[in-house]
């Protein structure tokens, strides 16, 4: 089937310029001007941005966490990301302690393979280095295709590794081609902050915040640059939320270290003034690092801005408010950490971001596409558009006004955690290897028609870009 | 005149991907795979990368200097630039304070208009800032399409201009949308050093360097970066050469200033001990800024590969061994400034960048062309490889391994700097808009049919991407 | 004549303890517990502190400025400085270009000879490098004792020095054995921005403030410590108002440079607010640079507690507000810069820093005598309470409380910056070389009867103390 | 019994003057010029210093390690040290985690009451925190006046505590007036770095350099600094060795943090070259952190002259090279740590420091005794010479060259980590409350005759200098 979309505005993270694409096959074939093919289905995308399809390399879907479980799946949560404009995602595979990675790997491929309704990837969670996960890390690279490790500094006797499980990890990645990524706050120090939170009888959602400091992430961020730079390997922080974070990045950037970091969009527009909100309503805003002063956001957009954080992760990890979050009303260490963010990444960086100044067209789809694609071992299989690419692509009206709301989002969860705020463009229709998912901001897709993927192993020249014409 | 350029590997500043590229009306009309345009001249690429041509930010040709005057023009100039990959440069137009500023650039429309093989547009030199050039400057912008000042904080008592002057420019530049252009070395303490030199009889050339050391060159890019802060205005930093100047652009850029650094090849691959060179013979490495110590060639890639610096000029600045460089034999302040460098500055870069794995070839596409227009209102007509762009096309050999010399090259002048230095990668043509400059590694261009390019005004979108799509 | 002061706690730059003082000859000849010496006046310092005399460092008296004359000459100037707590100034000596030095030495002295009621040395105002100054300063220093060089880099016009003259002056310092001090403000932007402003019709005190923005602070002594630290020179930083130039000086500091840095008492305690006072009020708080935003005061103090900035200048410039400065009423560049200060500056420091735990007694002395001693040639003849040295002695109640007031004080002037503040401690008796100079808060000195100090040549060692045995 | 010392130079961490000093019931009762007392004993420091008594911050007497004890007890070990012209040392009681403190206390005054020759008190060593310790430590502040506790960062499944605990000492010391030292090094990379060396066979004393590069040092520094911070506490970092520490202390104090530096003796003068020393010789010179490359002692030597760091611990922990440092012979991490330096510590800093002009003699007592008395709560009992405090008193001469031997030493160690060393100046006497320990360069002490001193708690005013007049 050969679809030719017509009279739109192609957008690629370094041109925008008015051309026809046509796919065939799945894949776009040609990009010209009036282009024609006989036969072809035609789609008018005349007054709308032609995007790569945003690659999300930071969701938490169908999984367990605090007693409960997520409430968006692979099914409505890939749903949710394709009304978003996001084509790919990178799921985080959490595993245990002393049990196989490959159970773990195999739990996630039956979590998602008949549910997923587009492409996804996996990152695999190390909580320990011994004989036997440095045993199976080859073949997890190699046969799995899963090329990014999450470490975690925090979660203290729940997911907590210590400095000796992330520098092996560094070392390890730096050696089988991997990509190591962080959750950076000093889990030992929240851990003593929370317990006296609690003893001292301070129960409600603020305490979330006040008890992990910007200071407490500035520290982890900086700490593991510096066991990535010692290892001589490659490091990606994720959820980057304030000032602190984004110094110690920069500052090892300088070094010349291969470090990259992410922000998500409710650090890009939510202050830590929503978790004083009444009636527990500040527990839909539990996030960890948790939301922060408003200052910290003219940071982080700068940093987008002038590269010193790289992508927009959504880490989508949604909980109903009621039945779920309200586990915490009497105890703030008891809502589940993490919000609904998968459905609307892409709408907040565009609105607030493009439309507003802060960065480019771009550099939005480069922070929402195809640095990720880049980073993660997708490109330019995915990330992009250019001869012989899937042909993920997001078509956007850019002058639609909506109103984010619970009422009119797709995700399973029962709030939305931007609910009211006004955002320009939307997605009108999403292709993900040349077949509608959107059509009309309908979904039209099936469950299960998502691929896993393979990724490739990381190097700091693919991350940058390409030194070598590689196959597509 | 249809184009057909088949089976190459193109590169644009985030693609990489085989494509085939019909060129019709001297612009890119369609690229696919497999193309085929019935009557079209076919061009075989095999091979080869395609790179949108290069822009070379930083040249003086035909330039009065010292008492003498650059060996190369516009003429022999531009046909060493194309040969070299370069099919756009931004040539420096110097004024003469008391004089209004259209009579400068109308000398410099003489110079240029018969003789130029590949288009080219004008910097402007402020040298001081009075009602007359206050009055002259909105018609500078919107008539020539000249978007760009040039302010020298060096040269004292001929060029430079005082801090006053500078910090006017860079306000009047942020009203009328310039990019303003500093060359960023301490004047005062140079022109002490150097008097007290030649006093002790410290008079060989590598008393060029050693009275010119990297913290004033760091002061200045400091002192200018705070009043480009202050002004709220746009700084573009000239031919970097040192770790203390990258240190004071990245300082700014992390406070979200809007400012930019260029380098130049040759402090990317020569360095201060070859000012030492016995026979006289250091005298063809002097420049201004001078070669440094070698390390900071590190820092210099480093700062490339991470967006701390953003493109690379040659500085083009060519004199004859004998004849001009020898005018400084007993006294050093009298060797002309400046070498040949406009021809080589992509092969080194490919060779020692992305060869060297130092940084990607989408980077160096950025480096050498997309960034360079984008800062400097050319693009999208210029600076990628686009639908509806201009057809400057190079169609680069990557496997020629060639060594530099000035018996082969194609400037005027009597030696190259970089004589000796084995590349890989080469030009086989190079197409402006859509004809060959350059066939074969042969000369088929035409003096005069360069054409002068009236440049759109600077904006931070422009220089970061673009927000709104652009008529092109 | 002896004098036996007993009971004080006796306080000095490292130490404090309970103990008597016997002065012989003008100078401290015993300190133990219980002295007694027959025929000695006894001097009961019974629940007071005893301090060295404090030395303030930066005083302008007697000094034409702006069309006026500061109305403190040295008779006034001193009696209110003894009445604080002080009892040595350096004051500056102001030259103009073209004329012998010794000219402008000359008319110091005559205005200070027959009037100071403490002692007193001169700091020298360079404004011009040529042959003629540098052939006299080695008599200013060997002859006059005159071993600091004061160079503006603000006031163009009128004091400014170009980067070349404060160059070379750090230069010839370096040489000669003197300490350069440096009003860093960048004048050239200061003096376009003031020209703006009038032009645009903003004429309020407020606008001196505006005018000089804090990075015009930072910029230039940034600035000057680099020019320093490539001549391997010695420099003062007068009047540090800012964060901005404080993390300069820290910086160089770090690097190893000799640098030095001073605050005043404005600069602590009063803010940027004061200037925007009704009915004018505000020119009584015009200083250069000008009073910031509040936040810059704990940045000052926490610099005065570890070491940062090393000392409190008064920069008494004191003008009335009656008849001088309202020259400035409709146009602020028209107000003479400066305020009267020289009386409170130890009292403020005291009050402020000691009382209110920000810095400690021990500090207090370095702060305001014992440090200015060291990095001025006057230790360990003046600045301490040691075996031998001067008996420049302030007996001090920590226990009074009083309200500074124009009405009170002693200074020609006619009004107080610290107008109502309500300060800790005053000085019952002030010695200067054994003698009353204030008894019982009643002044008992005698104009004239303060000597010239010649004062040794800077070397780093005696800045930080001392390395070898001194004679005394 | 009434001494009286004549004609000596008397310096302070402040001044330096000829004086004599009349000590009466061991202590300092007079300070004057040509003092006269009737009975007294005339000790004659004519062409001498006289300093107050060394006091070192950190020493291992009688410690149990890796298998063996340090051969050095308080006997050989306050008989060393006098020698060096030390009269106060603060020794680590080392404790077992569940086991009351209180036991450990006993046995470090069991080990010490017997031998010691000088005074000294002990810093408690804090492995864990819980309700036990958590109660004991008000009864260890008030009753055994011990207020300073140590936390190691390193020595991994030895002493090493985690980051929780760490950040609870500080926060204990803060409420309860204690001063906490940290070892800072990052012991989980550490240990894997070693465990890894010895796998790949790298068994000799080098690699104990090796496996604990300075990034390691520097990492941990500044989360220690960060956490205090935080905690809004007190940190003073013990045994710092390289640049990347010392920038961290200096980046947390330049933020107002109370945090302090300690360096050491082999720090300064050694270098990590010297573990390469052939036939084990390596070994004599292991110690944590390790040797660094040369370079960091310029940035070593210019902050303690700039301030950033503070004092010179001699970290004395000695064992024999037969017998006890070969039992690492065939695997360097059974070398045991440390080495003997405690008699040297004076001399080096005299002879390196103020001799070579790096630092002053005022700085030389500031650094050996003063700012240590001030910051462990012995100021101004011990640690300067004023009238009431102890008559802890070095006669020391400064022109006698003599050179560095075990043949000569005093410590009970078979070798000298400065071996062959010439060093200017020498201890002739060494008093203690007013007794001679060390007379014309022989030991006239008797073991137990050094009391313990229980210290005063920590408070910053203290540390600095003093707000309130003390009782002595």
């Amino acid at each position: 089937m050969i679809k030719l979309i017509k009279n739109g505005i192609i957008v690629t993270a370094s041109d925008t310029f008015q051309a026809d694409i046509l796919v065939e096959n799945g894949k776009i074939s040609t990009i010209g001007s009036s282009l024609s093919a006989p036969g072809a289905e035609i789609i008018d995308a005349a007054g709308c941005f032609v995007f790569p399809g945003g690659i999300d390399p930071h969701t938490h879907l169908d999984m367990p966490f605090g007693g409960t479980v997520t409430k968006d799946d692979f099914e409505t949560g890939t749903i949710a990301a394709a009304f978003g404009g996001t084509t790919t995602i990178i799921d985080f595979c959490l595993t245990n302690k002393g049990e196989p990675l490959k159970n773990s790997i195999q739990t996630w491929h039956a979590k998602s393979k008949q549910k997923a309704v587009i492409d996804y990837g996996f990152h695999l969670m190390i909580g320990e280095i011994n004989e036997h996960v440095l045993g199976e890390l080859p073949q997890v690279i190699e046969e799995e295709g899963i090329t990014s490790f999450k470490v975690f500094m925090a979660y203290k006797n729940v997911f907590q590794a210590d400095d000796e499980t992330l520098f092996r990890t560094l070392l390890a990645a730096k050696e089988l081609g991997a990509l190591v990524m962080v959750h950076a706050e000093n889990g030992d120090v929240i851990d003593y902050l929370t317990k006296k939170a609690i003893a001292e009888g301070n129960r409600d959602p603020i305490y979330h915040a006040l008890t992990r400091p910007p200071v407490v992430e500035g520290e982890a961020t900086g700490r593991a640059a510096q066991l990535a730079g010692l290892a001589n390997s490659q490091l990606y922080v994720v959820h980057v939320s304030c000032a602190d974070a984004v110094e110690r990045i920069a500052e090892a950037r300088s070094k010349g270290f291969d470090i990259w970091g992410e922000t998500c969009p409710q650090y890009l527009v939510l202050d830590q003034s929503y978790l004083e909100k009444p009636n527990f309503e500040g527990a839909k805003y539990v996030w960890s690092p948790p939301l922060r002063e408003k200052w910290n956001q003219d940071v982080l957009w700068n940093a987008l801005k002038n590269g010193q954080l790289q992508t927009l992760g959504s880490d989508q990890c949604s909980f109903d408010f009621k039945g779920q979050k309200d586990l915490g009303r009497n105890d703030f260490t008891k809502i589940p950490n993490g919000g609904p963010t998968i459905e609307d990444r892409i709408s907040i960086l565009f609105s607030e971001g493009v439309k507003k100044g802060r960065i480019t067209l771009n550099q939005f789809v480069d922070i929402t596409s195809t640095r990720v694609a880049k980073l993660f071992g997708l490109f330019p299989k995915k990330g992009t558009i250019a001869i012989g690419t899937d042909a993920d692509i997001v078509i956007f009206d850019p002058n639609v006004v909506r109103t984010i709301s619970a009422e009119s989002h797709h995700m399973a969860v029962d709030y939305n955690a931007f609910e009211g705020m006004k955002v320009y463009g939307e997605p009108v229709s999403v292709l993900s290897k040349g077949e509608f998912v959107i059509r009309n901001k309908q979904f039209v897709g099936t469950p299960g028609s998502g691929q896993y993927l393979k990724r490739a192993k990381y190097s700091l020249h693919t991350a940058l870009g390409q030194t070598e014409m590689q196959s597509i």
